[in-house]
């Protein structure tokens, strides 16, 4: 677990790490931007410590620490709680969720990473190096930016999903392969959880456009804008997926019965011929006394010529009726 | 039946228990807060006696006593009455439900639980022991901490529904488990009632918030709305396991008809070897007095070895088709 | 068809009935509530008086006269119009439905009943015998009280639908009833009628709820809700017999093909075991004159025993992979 | 192609045709109601007159010459714009559409006829013949009454679809009607082309009476109300009728795999029992010169009597499990 | 990559090309109507001196550029965007989806299309040829037009597509078509493409409707709502291709079952006759030395009659079971 606070205004920026949270506070840049990131949750403390000096809702800490919250966006008086959920993965071994969950204020914004990493490194260093929007923009712009670089994870992870879904229409059509329902289902399961989490992301950000907060300014309206653009496109992503799937599934499942219907017309056609010849060569291989056509010269060739005729008949037949 | 009636406030709490509602009714806390907690309902003169010191509604009455009702919120003009369900069990002996109605007044919040149960013992002894929020703040957060005590019955009967249906994951892959589809349907059809339940709980507890009562304070908001959070959360839930077993469903029934494919071949595959050469036998069984072949002296051996080499080039065949 | 008329106020009441129009007027009770009941609609001349004299709208008449309307309310200047179906049956026979309109004026309320009958006996009792809230309460209110009555019948109704169903859970898994399917399907109907019928008479009372009309008082209105309640139950109810429907539907699906699978693997076995032994049997049957084994002293037997070892090396090879 | 103008007022009616639009204008009624119908579309020259005449916008002339619009209502600055679609058929032969258009102007209603046809002579008939309420009422109610002689149209195709649909009830358990999917698949698209119709048609009316124009009256509009409900009467009845042809489907399929299942049954009993019986048999046609059965003087009947209680067994096993 | 800009008003018109921004610039019609058309996406520099020029949003230009954008309509300050998609092709190469970007601002349309190509050839015509309504309106009626030309090219699409499904139609029946599966879900995939774009574009014109913005004059609103109509038809034409194909689907599947289902029957009634027969003259081939039959005079031709009337019975069986 490790804090770190970022201070920044349109001429310069830095940044520190600390232990402590009273460590961490004297370094808060009271006339420009403040963004501390709390990197793990292990220890709760340090965000009651956090929650107590910035005033934040015993309700709102819960919610940090409940890493299996769906993602929402709430106003409270001072300030506005926005949970996000990063991805990661997406093959074979499944996707994993990061809770992010972030407390924007009038000119700080808080940062609570379930996991330690550096999913923000690219945003902490455009706004140490690059004296770009971002260091000229205000607190609601630093949060969009931390949701807009949440919400790329979920493209990474459609992307390769999309991948995994493309080997599926190659293998509805192989019949050996076993896995493939159990497979396809943990692909359908998985774009479920990635819909459970998108679904209420865009409904958490169009919230924010409804909120009418002092807190968002009119200039980073458009950007949130275009994160729900992102975000329903992101949806329409994994529908499209789960259509593919559906369909995959009708070709394996229309694929399989063809199969089967042909190997059983197989069995059909090679029975259906030779039970009658067994049937006529086990009547003249009857015992009886008086049987006329067993002396008979040419009695054997003739039952071969009858029985040849009668398999070129019934093949004939089959033929016509397009078994064949 | 048994009648209690906790008093406290912010200085003390105490708690009484009485066998009439006279007897009852001399315990209220005028200057704090009173909650009457009603367990059972089979002496509906008790709860018309309260009904009539508090001008309850008949309707309201009538509603406490049929225990089939669906969870709902509804206002009065001097209270609110809300009827909320605990859940026990969620194994494979079923869930029940124990309807459990409160009427929130000024100042005072009236119970009736269905059975005789000691599920607000945890509130109880909060209130009796513990100098902390819930006795700063009004009947209004009393009621709310009842309702979370109930809603949060709902998770440990979805935990115990998650891993019966973990069982199932296992169980679909085995064709001789017969109870298989119905065991299933009857955890279906056991989703089905919680779903029952929680949604209109939900609805409720969004009608609270869209009350605009004065019997609700501002400061208990943030609290229905995390009931709110939960309720999702525990509707999503039941979502995902009705798709987990819609899943498992897909994958049994797929690996009953891909076994019995496979049994199907099996017999084809035997049978179409195995005809031909009866046949051929067959007709060297037969009694014909002029057949060429009988008494040629490698007649037998050739015979086996046409019959030998049909029965390899039918099962080359089958091989190149992919069929074994 | 006959024509009755009530009049009552808190102090009395009496009944009359009368064979023409202005017969049955001379009764009104201008003083207090006038109920006057239309049971039949054999002859519209009747209805079209009763309208003249009470201004009703030619449409509500139409209305009144066609008996396969749905459920409504409408408000028109003078008086609400409110058209419900009582329901008969609900065994195999079928369910029957009974139209009744009615006109809820000022003082006064018409009720039209598609077939004489004794439907609203209850309350006439109700209002002659006891001096209780009907009879202190307004016009509203008994037409609230009628309605009532009315989808009281309804869920008598469900309760022998639900009986019903209940059957079929134990039909499900019988494979010689050939009447499953298309028995089931006349429940399933069934249920869509009740719901094509309880869904509207909801609608309809929710917007009695919201017309506003003076006619209707704010005493009367959580009765209305009380109302709206038990229908949103009833239709809970039709959807959780639909449910159980589907999932007796399924479990009578997969046994059947249980079954089915069972037998067919029973004839593979049977068939796949006997193919091969009969063909060696075949063999030896064969006349060549130069067959080495014929002669031999313990062929037969040896020949047996071959067979017997065939046989059970084909039963553990079923039983290895399962299939017995 | 012809031109009608029909002009009314309470006191009289008179109806005149013509060829040219000239001709026909100037049979206006300035003082009463004048309605103007266009029969065919086939001369576009004829509409765009009367478009310039009465300050038609060009999009509605366009709408009124495009016979594949759906129903629609619109409102312009001086006049309504109504698109109904007319029934006829209903049969095996499918069901046709009519387009009739409407302008509804002050006191003028302009209909537009798709094909040259008598539906609307009712109408006409009651204006000349008949000083009833059409006469008393404006151009509103004209236009109400022809939308109603329109509507009525659609329970005639509904009725004569629903003896198709019952037709198929008895048809489902036929198992040689190859043409049952294809021809129930036909009613279905016919359904949901009727339901294409007459949602649209149900959200114009609607929509009508929701407008707010100058141009209907306050007295029309129960009677568009009581059109809104019949039209939610015919889609109920289209949704009727695709629930019936679902559960006719189900009790085909059903049907047929019962039926299948039990042709199958009897292969399964009676090769079950022969297979046995035929390598005995087979076993004692084997020439072996030592088989010390052979010389036994009850060896045939002995083997007879094995063979029966074989097979006895074997029906006995079936019938215990119930497969017979 | 080329940039042409049109310059009109009611008196005249004129078409210039240029190579660089500036010298398109020049061109500009102060007085007039300006409509620059920007050929291609390859060389974002010039969007970007557009965008410099005309104060686009930064968000604009992205979405310019992100040619995977759905359909949208956004305002900003000065100007209003949308994005549309235009289709070509729609054969059984499937569909290309072309993005067209607009910037409607006072007196000036900025277009951006993904392709170079032709598609706004005919407007292009209309204003330099014709002096009519194109010309006398405003820049709002010209983004209304190139919507036009742009949805109108969807027709042209769906009509090949339902040529395509008619074929389907066809294929249905025919069993040896084994990619009618595959073939059949690439038109429903291709399908959803289809409505993936056409719904969004339907909501970006209703949304501009709705916009009540100064750009948009009141005499282009009733051309934007025919627009939407044209729209809903196209997305209706779309659930009609899909139901069909749903249909198509069902057809095939039953027609598929049925066939294979008397395929089956064929063979059970061929081996149901033919293997009690095998067992009789089985039995007569048997080696005991003391079967009385063998020698009797007429056993041979009795045998051959039993069989035969063992033979006959069981087809009248299957006949009076309507298996034949």
């Amino acid at each position: 677990m490790d804090l770190s606070i970022i201070g920044y205004d349109p001429v310069g920026a830095w940044s520190k790490t600390a232990d402590t949270v009273e460590g961490l506070l004297q370094y808060r840049n009271p006339g420009g931007i403040t963004w501390i990131n709390v990197n793990g949750l292990e220890r709760p403390e340090i965000i009651h410590e956090l929650a107590e000096f910035y005033h934040i809702h015993p309700l709102t800490v819960e919610d940090i620490l409940d890493t299996e919250h769906r993602p929402k966006a709430e106003e409270f008086t001072k300030y506005l709680f926005v949970i996000c959920k990063a991805m990661r993965g997406g093959d074979e071994s499944g996707t994993e969720f990061e809770q992010v969950s972030m407390v924007i204020m009038e000119n700080t914004v808080i940062t609570f990473q379930e996991v330690a990493g550096d999913s923000f490194d690219g945003i902490r260093k455009r706004i140490i190096n690059d004296a770009g929007r971002i260091r000229r923009m205000g607190a609601d712009y630093l949060s969009y930016a931390l949701m807009d670089s949440i919400i790329d994870t979920y493209f990474t992870v459609l992307d390769r999903q999309g991948n995994d879904i493309e080997q599926f229409e190659d293998r509805a059509m192989d019949e050996r392969d076993d896995n493939f329902i159990p497979d396809l289902q943990k692909v359908k399961q998985n774009l479920q959880h990635l819909r459970r989490v998108i679904w209420p992301q865009r409904e958490s950000i169009v919230m924010l456009q409804h909120l009418d907060s002092p807190l968002l300014s009119k200039e980073v309206m458009p950007f949130l804008k275009d994160l729900q653009d992102n975000l329903v496109q992101a949806v329409e992503t994994v529908e499209t997926y789960r259509e593919l799937l559906a369909g995959v599934m009708e070709i394996n499942l229309s694929s399989m019965s063809n199969r089967m219907n042909k190997v059983m017309k197989v069995l059909t056609i090679i029975s259906t011929i030779f039970i009658p010849l067994t049937f006529i060569a086990g009547v003249y291989g009857m015992n009886f006394e008086h049987m006329p056509e067993l002396p008979l010269k040419y009695a054997y060739p003739i039952t071969w010529g009858v029985m040849i005729l009668i398999a070129l008949g019934m093949l004939g037949f089959f033929k016509r009726r397009h078994w064949i």
